[in-house]
C-alpha cells in the first residue's frame, strides 16, 4: 500500500504516508531523525477506539513525527484464543486516524514479520510473564516481548505510547526495554473509558447488548474495590473477597482479580502505599481485562 | 575507567575511548551517527589474539570508526564451565589492541549488563541452538543471543564483525539480526589459525605444552576430511568415521564431528556442494572447537 494520489492532496496533517515494508519505514524514519525529528510511535493491533487515539495525541504532544503501526500479532494468541477472528478493519482505522495527525502507518503481513524459517524469540521471565494473563494465556507475552522488540528495532530510538489497560503488558514491555538497553522510552498513558466506566478495548465490539451492560460490572468493582482499600473498609482478603462475589454476579467466569504491587505485579498480602487491582473474566465468550490503580 | 591524562597525550590512533558505561557509549555513538560515521563492532569476551585483531582490521577497512567490547558474558557459561577462570587480561588485551586502530573499547561490568531484577532473554530455536554445540551446552545460545541483542542495541546501527571459527555462533547471530529486524550488517571472517593450523582461540592458553602439540590434530583432520571428501575418497559415512578415528588417537573426548549444511547446520546426509565439517573436543581440561567450509 502506498500513498495514493487522492491522499497526497489532503491537507499535510491528513496525509499518512502508509508503508508495508519494514525496510522502507527503517529507512523513512532514519532519514527523519537524521534531520532532528524525534519520532512517537503508537504500536496497535488495529480497531481503533478512543483509546488508540489518545495515545496518537500524547505522541504528537511530544514528538515531531508520529507513527502508528497496525499488525494483528499471530505469535500472541494461543491456539484457542481469537486470531482469526480478531477484527481486521484497516478503512475504518485509517478513517479514525485521520481525524488525528498521523504521519506514518506501518501496517505489515505476517509474513513480513515472521518469514519463512523464523526462529527468534523474547522471552521476559519468568515472574513477569508467567502471573495474572500468563498464566492464563501461555506464551502470549513471549509473542508480546517478540513482536515489539522486532517493532522497535525497525522504528528505532523513539518514544513508546502504551495504554495502562493492558497493564502487565506495559510491564513487561517496560522490563523488556530496559533490559535489552533499547533507545527508547515508554510512556503508559491512563485508561480511556466509556460514560459507563467500561474500559474501552478492540474486543468490546464482540458484546451483544447484554453482554455490554453486564460488562459494566467490571469497571464498577474495581473502583469500589479501591474506595473500600483507601476507606479502609475491611480487610484485604474480606474487600478482595466482596469484590469477587459482586463480580461473580455479573460475568459468566472469572481468571483472576488480584490486588498486586504495580511495580513487580506480585500480590499484595497486606495494604501498602501503591497498589493495583487487575482483573481477567469473560462475558459470554469475550475475554476482557480491566484495571485500577490504587495510591494510598 | 576513563582516559587517562597519559593516553589523551598518545597520537589518535593509538588514543582509544574508553567506557564502561552502556548510555555514555550509546550518547558517543548517537553522535559519532549523526556526524555521519559509520559504526564497525567488533564484540570479544577478551583475551584477545590475532583472530580478534583481524576483525579489528576488518571493521577498519570498511567503517568511518571502530568498537571493540570485551565482556565476559556470564550468561553464555554453564553452571560447570570455565566462567570464572576463563582469562581476564585487560592491561594485556589493551595493549593490543593498541597495535590496531580502536576508537572505543566498552568493557561494562557484569552489573551494568544484568542489574539486579534482570528478566529478559533472547532464544533462537529450537533447531538452531539445540544442535552441535548447543547440545552440550545448554543455554549456551540463549545467553549468546541475549548478550548480542543488548550488545547491538547500545551500539545500534552497525557493521558487526564475527570471527569463523565460531561458527555455530555466527549463524545464531546472524539469524538474530535477521528476525528481530536489527539494522546490522553481520561480517563473518575466516579463521586465523597458527602457523601449525591450530585455530586460534582464548581458550588456547589453557593448554599445557603436550596438550598444546596434540591440538594440532583438529586442524589437521578437518582439512584432511575435507580433501578426503572433495577428492571423493570414500563415502561421506566411512570419511567422517575415519576423522573421527584420527582425532581420537590425539584427542580426550570428542563431543562431535559433524558434516553439515552450512546454512542451515543440519547433518548432511549425502554429499552436496557447500558443506561445514564442525567438531568440539576436549585436549586434556580443555574444550576446543573448529571448523572448516568444504566448497565443491
Amino acid at each position: 500500500m502506498t500513498v495514493s494520489a487522492e491522499w497526497s492532496e489532503l491537507p499535510p496533517e491528513l496525509n499518512m504516508k502508509t508503508t508495508r515494508n519494514p525496510k522502507e519505514l527503517q529507512a523513512v524514519l532514519e532519514q527523519a531523525r537524521r534531520k532532528g525529528q524525534s519520532v512517537g510511535f503508537v504500536p496497535t493491533m488495529g480497531a481503533l477506539h478512543e483509546g488508540h487515539l489518545s495515545l496518537v495525541r500524547a505522541s504528537n504532544r511530544e514528538n515531531d513525527i508520529t507513527l502508528v503501526s497496525i499488525f494483528v500479532n499471530p505469535t500472541q494468541f494461543g491456539a484457542n484464543e481469537d486470531y482469526a477472528k480478531y477484527p481486521r478493519v484497516l478503512a475504518e482505522d485509517m478513517k479514525k486516524l485521520r481525524t488525528v495527525k498521523v504521519d506514518h502507518l506501518f501496517c505489515p503481513s505476517a509474513v513480513a514479520m515472521y518469514p519463512e524459517g523464523y526462529a527468534t524469540f523474547v522471552e521476559v521471565r519468568p515472574r513477569l510473564s508467567n502471573i495474572l494473563c500468563g498464566k492464563f494465556r501461555p506464551g502470549h507475552f513471549r509473542g508480546v516481548a517478540t513482536v515489539v522488540a522486532k517493532l522497535l528495532n525497525i522504528v528505532g530510538v523513539c518514544r513508546l505510547y502504551l495504554g495502562a489497560k493492558d497493564f502487565q503488558q506495559a510491564t513487561v514491555i517496560r522490563q523488556l526495554v530496559h533490559d535489552l538497553n533499547m533507545q527508547v522510552q515508554v510512556r503508559v498513558m491512563p485508561t480511556v473509558r466509556e460514560k459507563d466506566g467500561l474500559a474501552m478495548s478492540s474486543r468490546n465490539r464482540y458484546l451483544s447488548p447484554d453482554e455490554r451492560r453486564r460488562a459494566i460490572a467490571i469497571s464498577r468493582v474495581l473502583f469500589a474495590l479501591k474506595r473500600d482499600l483507601l476507606q479502609k473498609k475491611g480487610s484485604l482478603v474480606s474487600l478482595k473477597a466482596r469484590a469477587l462475589g459482586e463480580l461473580r454476579k455479573n460475568v459468566d467466569r472469572i481468571q483472576y482479580l488480584e490486588i498486586v504491587d504495580p511495580g513487580t505485579l506480585e500480590s499484595v498480602k497486606k495494604r501498602q502505599k501503591n497498589m493495583a487491582s487487575l482483573t481477567a473474566c469473560f462475558v459470554g465468550k469475550t475475554r476482557l481485562i480491566d484495571n485500577v490503580i490504587i495510591r494510598a
